[in-house]
């Protein structure tokens, strides 16, 4: 797989994908903040993947990105006992690309408690 | 322990404490976002930890908080051989306390290319 | 604190530690397999530690070590929706100690369906 | 994708995938322990998985297994400069499967002193 970025989410609690998941992706400034337009947004879906066209290869040039996780919505749509406000609401994860031809795969792990984020290698 | 905020750093790749990495926490505002005023900043020191007034006990306070951690720098600052920018540049971590008397031990476990950070128990 | 063996559990789907979780301790013999003598044995206390003498200080020598826990019991004690068999039964954790100086903090963090296990810093 | 298991190794302190990672993957027998037949034996390829054709489909059927990893010699190998012995040898992995319709997709992330293992979803 060449270029591009692909993002896969489970819930660790459950050993589930993390279908239904919001997600949004910006590009970073030059201050490191994130910038007002957002590159792509929705709903992880049944593969556990967020199924965008703008994180797709060509699309995604050398630069900074944030991917927010909307885990604090996700457990209260299934009814979990998180508490108000949920211990992680807006999970916001912040991550450079230097080289385009290469894939970054980012594989979240969470919890309503906790996450690992570990770049899934080049 | 009771009340209180404590962050503790490992450099997972070398296995060691992580002295010396920079880290600032912010209150998180009504949107959110991290709010201007630090309200703690300083270095890991020896044993690992953040060493702040502003974490211990009563000061913390229901709410939301951001930790974030310079990662690049960090790894730059012992000649480690991460791309320009580093994949992880500034960590952020947004976490909410809902019950002020509970301590919250933070755990950031991390290399240059990913993180594990969850809540080390109540 | 210098020498021994600290193990630290939390159930990172609960965000709790894990009070009640059994863990057994062996050292490995020559072939890196455990040996049939229990160092230490127990359950997990309200602090989420694992407390026995034999895992403090000059008790531990250099050498290999299998910490067990018993994950698929923990979760069915609480009447967690787990598979028969459910994927974690019995969890070993193998590491060697070469110097015995130093204190080695294990920090166990799971749910049912995985964990993470990264030395706790020196 | 249906049924099988498959097996995805980075290396989290380089953020590659460990070509050259040694693994291993037995049956448990009905006390917990491995058998001595080995299921699949093998190096992790170019593109992070061990492959193997008793890992695919059919060939997986419900029980319990055990992937080990020979992460201190993937270490030494390298030139890295762990300890002797290293913290981590032969790392045990240990699981079950009880769906066999299911695909298990494991994502070991390690270093030389530490890894995280949570099913990468169903």
């Amino acid at each position: 797989m060449s270029g591009g970025l692909s993002i896969h989410c489970v819930d660790v609690a459950s050993g589930r994908v993390a279908a239904g998941l919001q997600v949004i992706v910006r590009r970073l400034g030059a201050d490191g903040e994130p910038l007002n337009d957002v590159l792509a947004e929705g709903v992880v879906g049944a593969n556990g993947l967020l199924a965008h066209p703008a994180l797709m290869s060509e699309a995604i040039t050398p630069g900074g990105y944030e991917a927010s996780f909307r885990v604090g919505d996700f457990y209260r749509a299934q009814g979990a006992p998180v508490p108000s406000p949920a211990f992680l609401e807006v999970v916001p994860y912040r991550f450079h690309i230097a080289e385009a031809s290469q894939h970054y795969h980012l594989p979240f792990k969470f919890t309503a408690w906790g996450f690992s984020l570990f770049r899934g290698g080049a």
